[in-house]
């Protein structure tokens, strides 16, 4: 079948589902640009770092993102967000334009080129599971293998594809790269059977079994049948800060989120105390294992990752999450956990009562009671915090089961929340993003608040103003360098021409406000917070205390 | 003597001249963001992107600039910016903090972690002219040679320092890398001999020679040298868009901007008629050029680079840029040139014409009288025009002698302007910033005022407001992905709380404005013109007719 190079690009996005394409249009890509508006909706931003972090929201919730910019001076401004998506196993897409082949063949010196034409090529192949430079020849095929990688690994790729090439003819042949989930690759029966004699002999004999939900059950939509396994043997579970909402926080099972010292303490115990723990797709980072504070006796632990289980100090090879979850967990069965899960009830019961929160009409509002605030009023709602206080403090919001939780807890960029929230709500127009985000958060990407504005979206955004950087100021050494300006954040509606703001200094003022901004989903809203700036919140504090202990 | 590794790099920045450092605060680096502050002033910008162009424009002017990061989610956001200092040879000294070198060796997954801890200084190592990653044995070896590198490259480096390393103590051994300025490497005597006997022939015969100063002119700071021969000489010269203002506009000798096609035609004809065309280090690019459609007469060009001088159709390898103005030029006579120019004398003059503005009170302001009118007020002002029309347009201002253009006329990003003008204005107090961007560049970087204000600069902002990419519009094919959210501009001073901002439609109220402006350096000004979409101004209409002609 004849097609061309951009309409075949754009077709297999299509299959997999995207219907917005984020960018920033340049002259090297204008052909291509022009093409994908008859296909999908082009989401062009502020700026290309704003089309990068939405387009990796967009595939955290879609499945598949793509984000198109031109060489060079555009494609060069997301190499932050594409390492992120990297970092946190994002499956991105990212199409770069390119001066034409006759150019490059010629060597000329066109504007956007530093030093060899495939610079920008070298960069991209640091942080994309796979890239390609489209030529005539290889076009098909690299097409063709770029998708295939993006999908089966959930990792960025590249596709640069030259000004000439885009309306370039292509004959399709059939693909050559059946989409296959990845981990589903064979491994020996008789190492499940040995795994499953073993584990099963841990688990009858475990008194107070725990399951620590990690991210990749989500990335590996796995969550389904992790969940009917743990309904099935009443096994308390756990998730970390990058895995929240991956299960539903109000389900009776879960019992709160863990991250070594910054746990609360009774959840802390009972991880930590566990005499079967079982990890499934944790990440073991610094930032979901409270600064490395965590403290398992590794020998009563069973790790499954992407590539294998390990069991105390031993590993069964090749047993992956998806063949554990698949093949092995439905026949394991947890004796105690029942037992277990009634002994420590309260605090599931202790987490559903923070559902309520009564304002204090006189109290000044503080980053804890922001978090029971907004904890209390979600409904289909997508949680985005930025990285800082935010992130840190939504550890101890209470996600229910009609919504959901995102955020970057791995490789941690600031400037995340605000075009996360225009990728996640065209991602999911069911539900509505509410955005937490420092000042510092705002001044970098906050801007973007334009692009949500043109596309008529309708995010709820919390600017929680301490004026500076606050996470700094507690990690420390301080000093003049995390000042910053004190915008009137509230204002920036009347700037743009669009939207509702206000700012709140108490409790019943903040709870007023959310209230009244959930009951109008016509725009988006934006309401500042006038926080203290050495109001850090609990988590922060616990995690402090804990790590002044183990030294 | 024993210093430490922070202290070393500062101090060495202080030799070079530095008294400000660009970044943004991240917790791989706090401990030598205290140490910088101790030294000098550490200016922390809204988003790092505007850190890489605010040092980039520092640099340009100073001669040395620096930026300093946190690891991942810091660095990678000024790889644009930093691969424009390398496409335009600007010396920017890139800083980055990492982790530890413990949390290295462990290889944890600490936040902001990509693949291996070497994947930063892989990218960086593409758009550097040198790049370290600093270990206890390398360091003091390895910043010599860094700041060696950048200095006489006039490139950007890059140094890559581990939290742990900061206070290191070095035993600093004199330096092994004295600095001695690029292209002073030694010719054969007898290579210059040739050269002069041939090149003396060729002027003495010139009927119209002219010369074309390029940006390398400044980049290795001869613009004395050129002056005083071209003064002696009585040769009237041309400049290009990149190399404006190199020699002052208002000089008589000064005949106009050429761009190829893009040119005024009068310009044109003089350049590409001449019978000896002298270029001296000129950027053949296609922004410079007209898209290529420069049409040379090559056996009449000398072609002056930083390599060699190409005389017709051969070349004399390693008679460089310095050598040959320092040397050769010297020594060589133009008969007829003071006849030349006086032949043309009128050019100039009419230039100089074009420095009184009369505006018209009924008529709605437009791009060129724009240009004219910014042009016939400057006085101490550096001009930063950013991408776009604003760019393409002041090709026709007149730069009288007390003032500067910057641009990055080659590789040409956009939201350079707002973040350059913070770094021009601290880098050169006596001058005061006139930036011109379109509303889409001020939806890029635009937010930096903010940073501008803080540090309680003064630069006067012009926001070319035609409602979208009319760049991209004009070259096509045109989208909605040109269309962009419509600002209230002036209103910005409002949002961050400081400044003076105001709109204007007409050409006396520009002028009255922009007066206004002149006259109160207290802070920053923004004035938005409501400009029509499709408003493209003389030079790029031009440039179009040139293309069409020459198809």
């Amino acid at each position: 079948m004849k097609t061309t190079v951009a309409d075949y690009v754009l077709r297999k996005l299509a299959n997999e589902g995207v219907e917005h394409i984020f960018g920033v249009p340049g002259d090297y890509f204008l052909n291509f640009f022009q093409k994908a508006e008859q296909k999908l909706q082009v989401v062009n931003t502020c700026d290309e770092q704003g089309a990068g972090f939405a387009a990796d929201a967009y595939a955290r919730l879609k499945g598949f993102g793509a984000v198109c910019v031109t060489y060079g001076a555009g494609a060069l401004k997301i190499v932050n967000t594409t390492a992120q998506a990297k970092a946190e196993k994002s499956p991105v897409l990212i199409i770069s334009g390119a001066p034409t082949l006759k150019e490059q063949h010629d060597n000329l010196l066109v504007h956007h080129r530093v030093n060899g034409f495939d610079m920008q090529y070298k960069i991209f192949k640091q942080i994309t599971t796979a890239s390609a430079r489209l030529t005539k020849e290889n076009a098909l095929t690299e097409i063709d293998r770029i998708f295939h990688e993006v999908k089966t690994c959930s990792c960025p790729g590249y596709i640069e594809i030259p000004l000439d090439l885009v309306d370039c003819e292509l004959d399709t042949a059939s693909s050559k790269f059946p989409s296959v989930p990845q981990g589903q690759e064979g491994v020996d029966q008789s190492v499940i059977e040995e795994a499953l004699t073993e584990l099963s002999g841990k688990l009858q004999n475990a008194k107070q079994p725990v399951v620590m939900v990690g991210i990749d059950v989500h990335r590996w939509k796995l969550e389904d049948k992790v969940r009917r396994w743990l309904d099935k043997n009443g096994i308390p579970f756990v998730t970390n800060r990058l895995s929240k909402s991956v299960l539903p926080e109000t389900y009776p099972n879960f019992i709160g989120v863990y991250e070594g010292g910054g746990s609360k303490p009774e959840v802390r115990k009972i991880v930590e105390e566990s005499d079967c723990l079982l990890m499934l797709g944790v990440l073991y980072s610094d930032l979901d294992m409270g600064d490395f504070t965590a403290r398992f006796n590794w020998k009563n632990t069973i790790c499954v990752s992407r590539d294998k289980t390990n069991v105390g100090f031993h590993s069964y090879e090749k047993l992956n999450l998806r063949i554990f979850t698949e093949s092995l967990l439905p026949q394991l069965v947890a004796k105690q956990g029942k037992t277990f899960l009634q002994q420590i009830k309260q605090l599931s019961l202790k987490s559903a009562e923070r559902l309520e929160f009564r304002p204090d009409s006189t109290k000044k509002i503080t980053v804890d009671r922001t978090i029971e605030c907004v904890g209390s009023l979600l409904k289909n709602s997508i949680v985005i915090p930025d990285t800082g206080i935010s992130l840190y403090g939504s550890s101890d919001m209470l996600i229910p089961e009609n919504s959901t939780f995102l955020s970057s807890n791995y490789y941690a960029s600031m400037g995340f929340a605000m075009p996360a929230a225009l990728g996640a709500q065209l991602a999911c127009r069911q539900k509505r993003p509410v955005v937490l985000l420092g000042d510092g958060c705002f001044q970098m990407t906050g801007m973007e608040l334009s692009t949500i504005l043109r596309f008529q979206l309708s995010p709820i955004i919390i600017v929680l103003n301490n004026r500076g950087y606050s996470t700094e100021r507690f990690k420390g050494p301080d000093g003049k360098f995390n000042d910053i300006l004190n915008w009137n954040y509230s204002k920036v509606t009347d700037f743009l021409g669009g939207g509702k703001g206000c700012k709140v200094q108490t409790e019943q003022e903040l709870c007023d406000a959310l209230k009244g901004a959930m009951s109008d989903s016509t725009t988006a809203h934006v309401i500042e917070l006038a926080l203290e700036p050495k109001d850090f919140g609990a988590p922060l504090l616990r995690l402090k205390q804990a790590k002044a202990m183990s030294q």
